[in-house]
């Protein structure tokens, strides 16, 4: 007979989840009440008024998807997109890739605008390629490319869209919550994010929203939307404000609770403070591991302080390294993807992650695993070095 | 600034979700870990042994979506079937008429057979249209139709299929847990469920399980899977065994906690025990419905426990019997869907809603709201009847 699983202690610095702070789990664990009942109507409509302030939009289409960020990507795609349409995609990492597979899966062309991972998206092809490509439907790239820790210039993205008549595709995974996504301010049309990253909220769940330009594409459609489960056409009458709702699928109940809980926190706080704590712990983190000699995959400029991708010293064994920190600190910090597998390592501060503790316990177990590999470290010097950064 | 939510005490007897235990609820409360955690794995495994045993079957792809049923639904429908195929879909209620948006949006062909709501998928009229319609990729059906409360025969309506070369898709959202689901036994092919109806999980994931002969039709597709959220090709590499797991999409771990802690409970109490129970829960609840003159919408031959249309009498606001059940009991019970909207009501006895406690209590509350409708009534007759039966 299987037992209940008692899941480990670890503290979570991967690329996502993040750490979950235990007024989260709480709120998770509160009695489960139908997805019609009217108090839970009332809570749905406070998710959807604390997710249109933290995307910074008055955009009344906002609501968490049922899904992981996944199915909030797919969800902006199959909306918006028809067969037969043109996308210009920037890809420069995992998540652009993933962009342009749903692209395909729409029946509509990808036309690819590619940068190396770890670089920026570069305007410049970007302008070129809907110029090249007049009547995109849409321009889609990653806000903050969880794969290599960069952040593009999400702002001046949605601009040369809209210039272009085209519609803004946003991947705002791993930026919301830690750095601006200021959704009215870049005039972006389709912006989808996650729970489980700088929200701190336990993955499954996935915000979208809606400019009133992409909700036009949405009612125009001359197609079918051809996911159901994901159609906004439908999914609006149930998120869609007032009393009467109508039935489309049934809400995961208790995790949206958590993401309730979890935008509290968010609010209480203040979304421009917890920008302010992210980049500090940002910089504290890159102190000691500049005390290590560690370097970073990504030029300061474009560096997302929430996703520190961090080269491998030469002769090191990296799986160890991550092998060592779960098993002797309980600690999780991601392995490189793709291109960048066995490259970099992924250090996360999000959310409820980014805190002094997390910052310190990671650069001296770092520091430690490093000791182990053979290279020559002052010990706690990496910590050290972190702490006069965070007591000025 | 918004609050915690906390929500109201409720008796869950809808069409679900069902009342959660609170051994699922404090096990979703507990830490989150990685998604690719070696110990998460190790649960992820326990999860998937534990839906085989519940779903009778052996199939290697046995899985939970990571969204409610209708992701469920929508993972069978996309992985199966191509444009221009056509699929046979018995439409007997809500359910069936969402199977056929979903052949349709897949660019297939959906032949509907249609039966009143209320009766079962009529098997003469099932096996004329495979008949007419040779070639047929799929026959698609509702077991457990939450709508109309009605059995269908699941194990001669895949027979039906495989006599005829089509693959057999089945809902089995409400079935699973409160009544058998053979999936090896009948030969089905692809079957989902829900996490929040006879498993009591909170609602947000869709067990699903497909047999060799599906997986086999999955590999040998002309095209891609329309859905890359859902497409089991990708998917299975991180569901799929062994300890090197793929990253595809980030799993809901403590959704995932709370479908494990519910999986071990119900393997504790034995699937076959949980099957008795939901039925004696229902012939209780039918002792006492019966002696406030209440009948049931379905025949006795297919009547599902777990699901109650119960027939509104001439004369009673119906609408009105549930807020007041709902104020002065914290009761829920479920109004009609589409043509039956007004004219029954659903009541659950679903997985931990199913007790003698949750017969009488809403007996006893029904008894009371109808007689404030006028009716004239015996006060206790009902909640006697029942327990009359449950002491035998």
């Amino acid at each position: 007979m299987t037992k209940p699983f008692q899941p480990p202690s670890r503290i979570l610095m991967g690329p996502g989840p993040s750490d979950v702070h235990h007024r989260v789990l709480s709120a998770m664990a509160r009695p489960t009440i139908g997805h019609l009942d009217p108090q839970f109507i009332v809570m749905m409509d406070q998710v959807k008024a604390m997710l249109q302030q933290a995307f910074f939009t008055d955009n009344a289409l906002t609501l968490p998807v049922s899904g992981p960020g996944s199915a909030g990507m797919e969800a902006c795609f199959v909306n918006l997109v028809e067969p037969g349409d043109t996308v210009v995609v920037c890809v420069n990492g995992v998540f652009g890739g993933r962009m342009k597979e749903n692209v395909e899966r729409c029946g509509a062309t990808a036309v690819v605008v590619e940068d190396d991972w770890g670089k920026p998206v570069d305007l410049e092809k970007a302008e070129a390629a809907l110029k090249a490509h007049p009547g995109a439907k849409a321009l889609a790239f990653v806000h903050a490319e969880t794969s290599t820790g960069v952040e593009s210039d999400a702002r001046s993205l949605c601009e040369l869209a809209r210039e272009h008549g085209a519609l803004s595709i946003v991947d705002a995974v791993t930026s919301l919550g830690g750095i601006p996504v200021l959704v009215d301010h870049w005039g972006a049309d389709a912006v989808y994010s996650g729970s489980q990253k700088c929200l701190s909220c336990t993955p499954g769940l996935s915000p979208v929203t809606f400019s009133d330009r992409a909700v036009e594409v949405l009612k125009t459609r001359k197609t079918k939307v051809q996911s159901w489960f994901l159609d906004f056409s439908l999914l609006t009458a149930y998120w869609g404000g007032g009393a009467k709702r109508a039935y489309h699928h049934t809400a995961p109940i208790n995790a949206l609770y958590g993401l309730h809980e979890s935008l509290v926190m968010l609010h209480e706080e203040g979304i421009e403070h917890a920008w302010t704590r992210h980049s500090m712990m940002h910089q504290a983190l890159l102190a000691g591991l500049e005390v290590m000699g560690l370097g970073l995959l990504v030029e300061p400029s474009a560096r997302l302080p929430q996703l520190n991708a961090v080269l491998v010293p030469d002769g090191v064994d990296e799986a160890a390294v991550r092998a060592r920190l779960l098993a002797e600190h309980g600690l999780e910090i991601g392995a490189g993807l793709g291109a960048l597998a066995g490259k970099v390592w992924r250090i996360g501060l999000m959310g409820q992650s980014a805190t002094p503790h997390h910052v310190t316990t990671c650069l001296s177990a770092l520091e430690a695993a490093l000791i182990a590999q053979g290279m020559t470290l002052a010990p706690g010097a990496a910590a050290a070095a972190a702490n006069r950064l965070l007591l000025v």
